[in-house]
């Protein structure tokens, strides 16, 4: 399906980067859930670039709801958000030399050259306003179940932040931080990203992501487990190259006996000791946290010379990418990520429960 | 769609450990592909248990194909393979006591206590072996348009393979082996897994994964790139908690200019001089071989005795697992990988190319 | 998806006429629903030909059911359903001789002369076996939410039957029929369709359904209205040539003030006077007894001496269908038509109520 | 998928009658297409109302293309489509008062009240201009590959017009009429209309469509049939309420001599001699023409004084619906036909051929 993601509750993203407009289509959101056009603003702001650390380039994002949202509240039928391109400067984009690690050729590849390829077209993480527009509305109607997201920058290169511990007072930290992390080290990780932007160079990182309040009992055994939900969306999100849940890739250094969560009853519940598995077991949630981390590459654009190919006159040559680009992209991304992964669970819910859940509760 | 995977070529499983039988539908796959019945089968037994680092229930997988075969080629109509369970034994199997990290207690929640829960059910890593005759075809299917995969055991708890390097031979080094690995490391990787054996434990471990001779140009910028499409897939086989393209994880460490994969000519093709990317830039291939690397857990079944809880009287209790069980499944674990990827790959070009591709070609 | 119909609750079906076994899987069926064998035999057994009016083809139909059932109930994952066919006799086919209006020469242009031809392969009603049985269980399911479904034969050739009258009583009638119509013209039918047979040809019909007991407030606005989703449906039974519902093809005869279905209150709920839009507003259901008819061609087996080609010299040529066929279809369909109409509906409820509407019931 | 239709080439719609814009987002078509706003325009006309028949409600429908299309053609990235409301006048809409075989009723029982109700919403035939935009850009597509759709009023209550007889010159003869019929009767539908408008009344009546130029193998045997895949587009159209393909409803009245389409080679190909069952064997096409016929029931918004419900005291009363209406939407649901037709078209053959059908042609 390409551009949409969902079944029960589905996205379709369209737009590029110097385009009229990008926006997103939210169908089959409950009717009768709250939008609140402030903390949509609140979650813009997260994602829009400030001066230390990302782009020169701001966009207002002022979006406007064309659909679906009827006295301040969802009607049910598709929301189509549009937030319309206003700083677009394309005299840096020079079609015919290919940015490495970009998807100027594959789009070439793909599109046989009929791809809009200014400032990425619809590659550019642009498009990622309008699901964080979207997103802001899934998180609110996921409040209201009492689930809640959080995304924090676990690693920036050297620099590391502690994993989660509390989990709800972790999460509500993080919803009010601009540079998401639950230890003391902004002013580090901030270092390190300037230090690679005057190297002309850029740096990536790993994310940590943490859902709480699941029901148990969703997912799938086979195709559709949460595992798989959750990382379709996630690796459509530019520069995320690997996801592990729980342990993840420490799993194999862990034996069996270390591995395993054990059960045990904590008032009258069943609970696991220990949430190496990441809150999902044979792909279904167990009721504990969903964790996973997210490994983010460093942004391919750096102003530093690099080899690449002239694909008019098909020579080798260097390419420097001048224009207005980010060193780093990891803290611009936790809200990104939040606002997938809302969606996401929007859907595996309405699929579950019917498209009621919202405004009925589970049950 | 739950136990579906697929668009184009659309692949379904069904069947419980201790039921009557496990299989799958293959739908979508062009007509007049050649199925060639002492393949499965070889594929078939190398999923089978072996003495040493496996359980001891051996099946015969006498598959049977009912539909969609018509003169040793595909019809082009559903492909329905049943494999007969013959070597089941349920004693050792009590519902009440929830195995610590498998999926009794979400199944549980899932189905309400109707599930069958003998030997894992529809969990079980026993529905594995009708992917891997589905994925027998499907290799084949490939092979026709010269596309290779390749899985192999990069990492054994402490011990590691080589990574791969002549990616086309070390495939077909591949294909030949029970115990997949590049170097020299089965005797020392055996005896990892016999060693938990004899502690009542299990080990996890890393696989590693490739696909050379795709095309350009397959994937989509959006919700359904590769490395989505393939991650879903993935994270439908049991035991699997993380997934990661090309550095992966590693891209952490890196700088921009170090993660970059230049371009340049060569032979009058556009290629990268390293593949930091595993062959995907902006979620769409770009020529270069696809190449993932796969967290395992270890096999949760243990005979090690482990907190749990007795589901039908609500108390805490222990547990410890009797019953064949594996103590390391990523053995195993290769050909179901090659299996689910080469599914994958075809309704990816299916869904690019058209029905015809596999008999027709990419053109 | 192609073979495979239905979101929340699928079924995908396979297999040939005369190849080794036709059958279906259904998934996304809640856990906890009564699997009654005797009651798919008897739905089978409406589906096989008697000796006045069908082929005299007899299969027993000794359905297996391979997964997805234990302890009598589904167990949530899921069913494949298995039939084995016994009685095949493949010497009447000739593959190069088309078959008027049959699907051999569409088939041999999609799938290449890969098709297995004999029996009309894939294409033939055989399949439909599958569907019954796998329709039962969900007619069961539907019964416990008190929703029930009947068709009769409203038409064959130029004998009529009444329309319904009393929803519930006459599809409790229908349910005990083995020739379902409502009035006294099973004799009159009968000859009609002997009539047929003896002139070496064949003749059609049009079937009314009834589905009472649905909730309102299903379906969608637009793309997925209540009426696609069950023509979508229908136009998979061979032979169905035309759907309409309540009215019709009569509304192009009728005034608006004659066609609109005014509002009433009625024992303290909303109905509508008459029922011409067939319980169906804005593609949504408003609580009426959902009524459609269906258009099915006359069997286009006949033994009369047609015009045709030979596909292989590519000449004209004559061809008499011998082989064992039935003159008309319309009684052996009307089960096939409620079997298919109770798996779109449990796909219905399951999208809108969540996944364990089966047994939670509708709220 | 709710809003959302077809596979390959999507179309996802949104919008309501009184909100900000109504849209569609078309995703994947095929890139380098030409997008030709004159046609666009051309078609939007066809649509509009005119003095004579229809609603004096006139927009202006001022499209906008947000993404998608650059330099004129398509770039293979999704296509948004926005049209704002203008002429927009809530006042006549009593929410309350439940308008008769209108879905304000299912709406409100579907979306628990929180519809917007103005207008008739979402279920708005306003919608239908985002389809025609769309459906416009893939007439044009289906050009290049000589594929050709036309729609006429085979009936309007009691009149008749003559059927499809030289279909390339009867289509092409359509493509320039505002008032769609191939014989002399306009002016007699016309008065029809007319007559009924004056009586406070509406009519509604019969389309048939035909699309030539499609190739052989196209479809699917069960479920995805051709017949299946227009069906279910043509239903979410308003005020459809059947369908019949070839002969339709008639073939009940012919023997199976009569019905069947006998073969015979022509120029060297294999055609038929009739065309009853409507270019379509199988559920896949045969070469021929394809033929269908709609019943569209009068329109709903009648003047006359008619019973009904109000919802919030729960009582009977009377409503009389001024605002401003169609007294028949048969013309205006001509081009709405055609266009979603032609989106339907190209999804069979983006799924059939690979995405790249419109550029590289069907081979």
């Amino acid at each position: 399906m390409k551009n949409t993601f969902g079944q029960s509750v589905a996205v379709t993203v369209f737009g590029e980067s110097h385009g009229e407009a990008i926006g997103a289509v939210i169908d089959g959101l409950a009717p009768g859930v709250d939008v609140d056009l402030d903390f949509i603003n609140k979650q813009l702001s997260k994602r829009r670039p400030q001066g230390k650390t990302d782009t020169p380039r701001v966009e207002k994002d002022n979006f406007q709801i064309l659909s679906g949202v009827f006295n301040g509240k969802t009607t049910g039928t598709p929301i189509c958000i549009v937030i319309p391109n206003e700083n677009t400067n394309s005299k840096s984009y020079n079609k015919e030399l290919l940015r490495p690690s970009h998807a100027d050729y594959t789009a070439n590849e793909k599109y046989h050259s009929y791809q809009d390829y200014r400032g990425g077209g619809h590659f550019s993480g642009r498009v990622t306003a309008a699901l964080v527009a979207a997103g802001a509305i899934a998180i609110k109607a996921l409040e209201k179940l009492n689930i809640k997201i959080g995304t924090h920058i676990l690693k920036c290169n050297t620099v590391c932040d502690r994993a989660f511990e509390n989990m709800d007072e972790d999460i509500n930290a993080l919803m009010e931080k601009t540079f998401p992390v639950l230890s003391d080290c902004e002013e580090q990780m901030t270092a390190v990203i300037q230090n690679a932007r005057e190297n002309l160079d850029s740096v990536g990182g790993v994310l940590q992501t943490a859902i709480v309040g699941m029901p148990t009992g969703v997912g799938e055994p086979w195709f559709d487990s949460v595992e798989s939900i959750i990382s379709h969306a996630m690796f459509s999100i530019g520069g995320v190259k690997g996801i592990e849940f729980g342990q993840g890739f420490n799993f194999a250094n862990m034996l069996g006996s270390q591995a395993n969560d054990q059960f045990e009853i904590k008032n009258g519940k069943i609970v696991t000791k220990t949430n190496n598995n990441g809150g999902i077991n044979g792909g279904i949630t167990n009721g504990m946290p969903i964790l996973f981390n997210l490994a983010v590459k460093p942004t391919p654009s750096i102003a530093k010379a690099q080899n690449t190919v002239n694909i008019d006159t098909m020579e080798n040559t260097t390419i420097e990418i001048k224009g207005r680009h980010d060193p780093a992209i990891i803290r611009r991304a936790c809200v990104v990520v939040d606002s997938v992964c809302a969606l996401t669970v929007c859907d595996l819910l309405a699929g579950r429960y019917g498209t009621d859940v919202f405004t009925k509760g589970i049950n």
